[in-house]
C-alpha cells in the first residue's frame, strides 16, 4: 500500500467535492438569477455571484491541485485507483491543465473584451450594423487562435476548440460525418422541394391560449418521464435546463400566443436535458462526474426526445386527442395524419433556433464550416457576411437579406463559443443511432409510445446513458451503448426514410 | 501614515466582503430551498449548502481575521478607522470572539443535540409528550449554562444571551421596561375584560376566497412601500422574510381561507422587515454591516407597519372600500367602525403567534420570566409545564388544557434560541417609541395614512432607521432617532389610548 496515494486520493477526494458542492450552488445561482429574482438585485448579487465563482475557480487551479493530480495521474498510481477515480482525475486534470496554461491577464483581458463584445453584438443585431460588432469579433478570434497555439493541438487548430465541447473529437473525425449529412440533407430537401404534397402548416398560423398550453405541457411533463419532485417548470424567454443536483433538475419554456409549437417542442427538448441528469447516478453527486458526459451527448438526449420521440407518428396517436381537447377550435376538424405532417413541415428559413429537423443540420454546417476556416486563418472577420450568406444560398437554397437574419443572429462568438456549435448536430447524429440500437433491443418501442408508456424508453436510455454522468468520454459511452463509433449512417437513413413517407417521395 | 494599519484594513475589507458574499449567497440559498426547491433535491443540496457555511464560518474564525481584528481594534488603529470601518470591526470582532471561545467539538456535539432535539420538539408537540423532548431540553440548557460561563457577563448570566440578539442590553436594563409593560398590560386586559362592548369579531369566522385574499395583498403590497422591483411575495407555510442583498427582500405569506387576518397582516408583517433591507444604504453591500441593526429593532420594523400603521383606524379609511370590494358577502354591510374594532379584537388565547397586539407581549413575558429563571439555575427544565401554566393563569387569565397548547408550541428552544423571545416585544417597545417621534416630526403622520399617502412614512423610516444598516447599536440607533434611550411609557401609553377608545373604556 502506498501511503502517499491513499492520502492524494482522499484529498483530491475532498476538494474535488468542495468544488463540485461549490458548482452545485453556482448553477442554482445562475438559474435564481434568469428566472426569479427581482430586477434591482441582480447587479448587486453578480458580485456576490463572482467571488464564489473566482473561488471555485481557484481551488481547480491551485498549487494543491496541481500536486495531488501529479501524484495521482502517475503511472504508481493506477492500481490504486478505480474507474469512477480515475474518471474524476481525468475530467479535473484536463480543466486544470487547459485553465493554468492561459495566463492571467489575458483571461482577465479577455472577460472585459467578452463583455463588450456582447453588447457590441445586441447593438449590431438590433441595426443590423456588422461593422459595429466586427472590431471585436476580429480580437476575438485573434485571442482564440493565441489560445489554441497555447493548448496545442495535433492536425487542426480547430481540433482544440471541439475538444472543449466534444472532449476527444477532431476535425478529422468529424469532417467525413458532416460532409455526408450536408450532403444528403441538401439533396433530401431538394426532392422534399420539388414535391407536390404541402402539408398543412398553415394551422399554426393562428392564436392558441396560453392558459391551454400552459395546461398542455404540465399535462405531458410527466408522462413522457420528468420527475416534478425531482425537478421545476419555469417561463423564461429563453428556454433552458439548469441543473442544481441530480435530484433537483430546473428547466424552463416559453408560450407564445401565436406559435403553439414552441412550447410543445421547446418543453419536450429541455425535457430531455433534464430527464438525462435527473437519472444519474446518485453516487457522482459531489464529485466532477456529477454532470452530462459532453455538450453533444447532452443535446442527444433533448433532440431524441424531440424528435425520435415527440415528433413521431406514434407520439401523436396518444397525445393528440388530448391536444385537441385543448384547442378545439383549432384543431377539431384536423386528422391527426395531417397533424403529424404539419408539426413536420420542412420550410428552409434564416434562422437557426426556428428551423426544422432537416434544415437546422445545414444551418450548422454553415456555422462549422466557417469556424474552422476562421480558426485555421483561412478567411478573416470581416469576410464572414458575403461567407455566411453564399453558404446559406448554397445549402439552403436561401439568402439572407439583413445581415440580423445572417451571420448575426446567434449570441455563441461574442462569448467566444467557438466549437460549441457542431454540439446541436453531433446531438442529432447520436440521437439518432440511439435510435436504431434502442430499436433492436426493445423492438417494441414506437408501440409502447402508442400507448403512452414512456418508462420502456427512460429504463433504456438511463440504463445505458444516463446513470454514467461524466464516468466515460462522449467516444467510449456512444461504443459501449450503441456498439460502435459515430456514425452519420443512422441519421441520414433515418431523415430519408420520415421525410419520404411525409412528402410522399 | 501607518503602512502596517492600511494593508490590515484593505485586507480586513477584502476578507469582511468575501464573507459577506458568502452569506448573501446562503440567504438566498436558504429561500430556495424553503420556497421553491423541488422535494427530492433538497436533502442532496443541503451537502452543498452546509460547505458553504463551513467555508465562510471557517474565514470568520480563521487566523487571518484574528490577526488583522488585533490590529485594527488596538489603540493605534482609531485614528484610521471611520465610523463605518470601526462599526465592520465591531461586528466581526464579537462574531470571531464569541465563536473562538467554544471548542469545536462543543460546538459539534451542540449541532447534533439540537437536529435530535428539533425532532423530539415535534414528536412531542404532536402527542402531547412533554417527557419525549425534556431530555433533549435538559441537555440544551446544559449547554447554554456552560457557553454562557465561557463567553462571561457582567451581572446576570442572562445577559449573555440578550447581548447575541440585542447587543448591549441588560436584564437589568430590561427588567424594568418588561415589568411596567407586563403589568400595565394585564390591567387592561381586566379592564378590556369588564368592558360591556364587545367587538363583532365573529365577521372573521366565515371563508374569504384565496383568490381573493391573493389580490387584495398584492394590491397593498406596493402600496404601503414595499419596492416589488426590489424583492418578491411567495407562499409559504411559515411567513418569514429574506434577504439575499438590499435590492433584492424576499417576503412570504400565507393564505388561509377561514382566517383572512392571517394574510393580511402577515403581509404587511414582513413587509415592515423588508422596506427595512430595501431601505439599507447601497454602501454596505458586501460587508457585515448589510444587515439591519439588532432582532428587536428589525421586529420594531414589522411591527411598526403591522399594528401602528396596519391596525389603524386611517389606514382602514383608505383601504377599507377596496377590501369590501374584495368581500362584497362577508363585508358588504360592515361599517369601518365595525371593522376596525373587529380587527383589533382583544382576546386571551394560548397561542403566541395568533395572539392579539395586546396579549401577545403578555406571551413574551411568560417566556422571559421562564428563559431567565431557567439560565440563572433558579428553576429546572422539568418545571417547567407547571410554570408555564401558572404564569399563563396570572398574566392572561386562561390555563392551558395540555402542554401542547403550552409550553411546546414554540420551536425556539428546541434550536438553543434562548433569548430570542423578548426581541419581539423590545420590537413593540421599540415601534411605539418611534411612532412618538414621527408624530412629533411629521404632524400629519395619520392623514397621511388615510390619503394612502406612505411616502412620508417610510421616508421618515429610511432618514432615521433603515439607511443605517449595521452602523450603529441598537441603543445608538434609537437614541439617534428617538432623542432618548428606550422608554416603556410609549408602548402603555399607546396601547391605553388605543384600546380605551376601542372598548370605550
Amino acid at each position: 500500500m502506498n501511503q502517499a496515494i491513499i492520502s492524494a486520493l482522499e484529498k483530491f477526494t475532498e476538494l474535488d467535492e468542495k468544488i463540485s458542492h461549490f458548482n452545485s450552488i453556482l448553477g442554482l445561482l445562475s438559474w435564481d438569477q434568469k428566472v426569479i429574482a427581482p430586477k434591482k438585485g441582480r447587479s448587486i448579487f453578480a458580485k456576490a455571484n463572482g467571488t464564489l465563482r473566482t473561488e471555485a475557480f481557484k481551488l481547480s487551479v491551485s498549487e494543491e491541485m496541481g500536486e495531488l493530480l501529479s501524484i495521482l495521474s502517475s503511472k504508481e498510481s493506477e492500481d490504486y485507483l478505480d474507474d469512477e477515480a480515475k474518471a474524476k482525475v481525468r475530467e479535473r486534470n484536463k480543466f486544470y491543465h487547459r485553465s493554468k496554461r492561459i495566463p492571467a491577464d489575458m483571461i482577465k483581458e479577455f472577460s472585459v473584451l467578452t463583455s463588450q463584445a456582447n453588447d457590441a453584438w445586441e447593438d449590431a443585431k438590433e441595426t443590423n450594423d456588422f461593422e459595429r460588432y466586427l472590431p471585436y469579433l476580429e480580437k476575438i478570434v485573434d485571442f482564440k487562435r493565441k489560445a489554441i497555439e497555447i493548448y496545442g493541438y495535433e492536425n487542426h487548430p480547430y481540433d482544440a476548440l471541439l475538444d472543449e465541447f466534444e472532449p476527444g473529437l477532431t476535425v478529422e473525425k468529424l469532417d467525413p460525418l458532416f460532409v455526408k449529412l450536408r450532403e444528403s440533407s441538401s439533396e433530401l430537401l431538394r426532392r422534399i422541394q420539388s414535391s407536390s404534397y404541402k402539408p398543412a402548416a398553415e394551422i399554426f398560423d393562428q392564436p392558441y391560449s396560453v392558459n391551454q398550453q400552459k395546461e398542455f405541457n404540465r399535462y405531458i411533463l410527466p408522462l413522457i418521464g420528468f420527475d416534478m419532485e425531482a425537478g421545476r417548470l419555469d417561463e423564461t424567454v429563453h428556454p433552458f435546463a439548469q441543473t442544481v443536483n441530480t435530484r433537483d433538475v430546473r428547466i424552463t419554456t416559453r408560450y407564445l400566443e401565436n406559435n403553439v409549437r414552441s412550447a410543445i417542442f421547446g418543453t419536450i427538448h429541455e425535457a430531455g436535458h433534464g430527464i438525462y441528469e435527473q437519472n444519474i447516478d446518485p453516487k457522482f453527486e459531489g464529485s466532477v462526474l456529477q454532470e452530462g458526459a459532453s455538450f453533444g451527448i447532452h443535446e442527444s438526449q433533448s433532440r431524441f426526445l424531440e424528435n425520435m420521440v415527440g415528433r413521431s407518428e406514434q407520439f401523436w396517436k396518444y397525445f393528440y386527442p388530448k391536444l385537441q381537447e385543448h384547442f378545439p377550435d383549432q384543431l377539431g376538424n384536423l386528422e391527426l395524419d395531417e397533424f403529424y405532417r404539419a408539426i413536420n413541415a420542412v420550410q428552409p428559413s434564416f434562422i437557426r433556433v426556428e428551423a426544422d429537423e432537416l434544415t437546422y443540420n445545414l444551418h450548422i454546417m454553415v456555422r462549422y464550416e466557417i469556424e474552422k476556416a476562421l480558426i485555421a486563418g483561412e478567411i478573416e472577420a470581416k469576410d464572414l457576411p458575403g461567407i455566411w450568406n453564399a453558404k446559406m444560398n448554397e445549402y439552403l437554397g436561401i439568402t439572407p437579406s439583413n445581415n440580423s437574419e445572417g451571420v448575426l443572429q446567434d449570441i455563441h462568438w461574442s462569448f467566444g463559443g467557438f466549437g460549441y456549435f457542431p454540439s446541436y448536430s453531433l446531438g442529432n447524429l447520436y440521437a439518432a443511432q440511439i435510435l436504431h440500437k434502442i430499436q433492436q433491443d426493445v423492438p417494441e418501442f414506437y408501440d409502447s409510445i402508442e400507448q403512452g408508456n414512456f418508462a420502456v424508453i427512460q429504463n433504456w436510455l438511463k440504463e445505458n446513458i444516463h446513470q454514467y454522468g461524466m464516468l466515460y468520454t462522449p467516444n467510449e459511452l456512444v461504443v459501449k451503448a450503441t456498439g460502435e463509433e459515430l456514425n452519420a449512417d443512422y441519421l441520414v437513413q433515418y431523415l430519408e426514410k420520415k421525410y419520404s413517407k411525409i412528402y410522399k417521395l
